[in-house]
């Protein structure tokens, strides 16, 4: 696998050295500092375990969903490294496919996989990515920066992503550069991996406001329609409480919100969705102007 | 766990974000680039499952063979990431001890940990650490530096690792650092965790040479000689094929010995074995000085 990953990052010019030594030496340039993050998924907790599961599928998830954590820094991924924990049995081409998945996804946004462990045991497939990234701007995007009357706004629709989207995450980094690079004044960031409801109250509290949301305004996935159609929790519910739909959730004053709106280069739609409060706690408008308590609810694997 | 690495680590000024955000941002000064390793542990390969392993020992095993790969790129350590995959019904306080594993080794080279993540799941136990570094020197060590004629050289004395130092790897940070600082023109590295003639081979394939070891000069640990009492392979033998000693393999040129014979600075004898050779192929010098063909045997998880 080292030798395949050396044959296809060889040649790019921030490897300071080949792939293959006992560790990665590459350039960050142009700032001396990196954001790292790092995601383990584990089959029967994050996907059902292959054949069930496509292994490029599992690949693309494993590093999509790191690339979501560093989107929600506005950070520019750099680097990943790409650990595995293989059932005994798992034949060659099976990782090879699991590979092809990361690098899809790396190649679109210019990432180096710097290196990796693969290991094989008897359990259930392991995957672990680690990312390093450098700040899009002259700052990062925090969870905390948020303050009370900030507008709530969120990337593309929410709800649904068991029935594909959770497969494919779209890591909102190129809509991150397009805010930076405007000087969009976003003052928090989250990205929505365990349901709008609990990372919402995660932003809250850690920019220690309360929010209310609008429940009329929240963009809604059509497959959380499709979800409710067949009965229990409305496509409202799905919208506020699904997880892995791997969108942004940011905060900005309402005085940016202009300069959101006019901008050509978002490759995906922002809308407003409520605001921050003084006061803590969750709140949920209704269409008749009625507030209801928001319980924060999701799907949390910790 | 992210509260707790959040006050355990809060007052690191590398950080330039507290702890617990969707990435770790972090200070790489003074060098732009940064070296990136990342290793996975798992029961059932790499130590039995708890509790047969203590804890504690789980976690420094874990950043301890991350840092050995470090210390042969001659690489300082600044942060790392872990991963857990916990097998349902570990309780908080098992994590705790293996935190306590990771920190214990992390505070002795000043390192931060950055962040991680923690799940639980039906499978054994699993671990990974990734760690971020930057070069002692103007350049880091590589496998492949080594020249026909380079004297071989090891740290500490090899072999038996399984009665115990498998456990407690002590990497060999401050004596690469000691020779970066004293200039010592060391051509190629390796750590050895897979066992002395197969990182060897390693290492002389990517100089491009063969080498020679002497076998009266290996340094053989008393746990080798300890385990050769039982009968079996001979101490030499564990010393050249045991894994886990990570210790450091490194070649210089010949002249450059006597500068490291006098270096008061180094806290762990270097020995001189061999020599990297101009033709391809490993030979082992026995007492009467013939030479005998080296396999290249060891310990490989992969």
């Amino acid at each position: 696998m080292l030798d395949w990953l050396a044959t296809r990052f060889g040649s790019d010019r921030r490897l300071r050295l080949p792939i293959g030594d006992d560790a990665a030496w590459l350039d960050l340039a142009p700032e001396a500092s990196c954001v790292l993050a790092t995601d383990m998924l584990m089959a029967g907790v994050h996907f059902e375990p292959p054949p069930a599961s496509p292994w490029e599928r599992i690949g693309q998830k494993a590093l999509g969903v790191n690339l979501s954590d560093l989107a929600a820094m506005a950070a520019r991924p750099v680097a990943a490294l790409v650990s595995l924990a293989l059932p005994r049995g798992t034949s060659e081409a099976d990782v090879r496919r699991l590979y092809d998945g990361v690098v899809s996804l790396a190649d679109r946004f210019g990432m180096v996989i710097a290196g990796g462990d693969t290991n094989v045991y008897e359990g259930p497939l392991v995957l672990n990515v680690a990312v390093v990234g450098v700040p899009m701007g002259e700052t990062v995007w925090t969870r905390g920066g948020g303050r009370p009357g900030d507008w709530l706004a969120v990337t593309g629709a929410l709800g649904g992503s068991i029935l594909g989207k959770h497969w494919c995450p779209e890591p909102r980094l190129e809509t991150a550069a397009a805010l930076v690079k405007a000087g969009v004044p976003v003052s928090a960031a989250i990205d929505i991996s365990d349901g709008l409801s609990l990372d919402l109250a995660r932003l809250a509290q850690a920019s220690g406001c309360g929010a209310i949301v609008r429940a009329a305004d929240i963009p809604i996935a059509p497959a959380a329609v499709q979800l409710a159609q067949d009965g229990g929790p409305t496509a409202l519910e799905h919208a506020l409480t699904d997880g892995e739909d791997f969108e942004l959730l940011i905060t900005l004053p309402p005085a940016a919100w202009q300069q959101v709106e006019t901008l050509e280069t978002l490759p995906v739609r922002l809308t407003v969705i409520g605001a921050l409060t003084d006061e803590p706690g969750l709140w949920l408008e209704d269409q008749r102007g009625e507030c209801h308590q928001l319980e924060p609810r999701g799907y949390w694997h910790g």
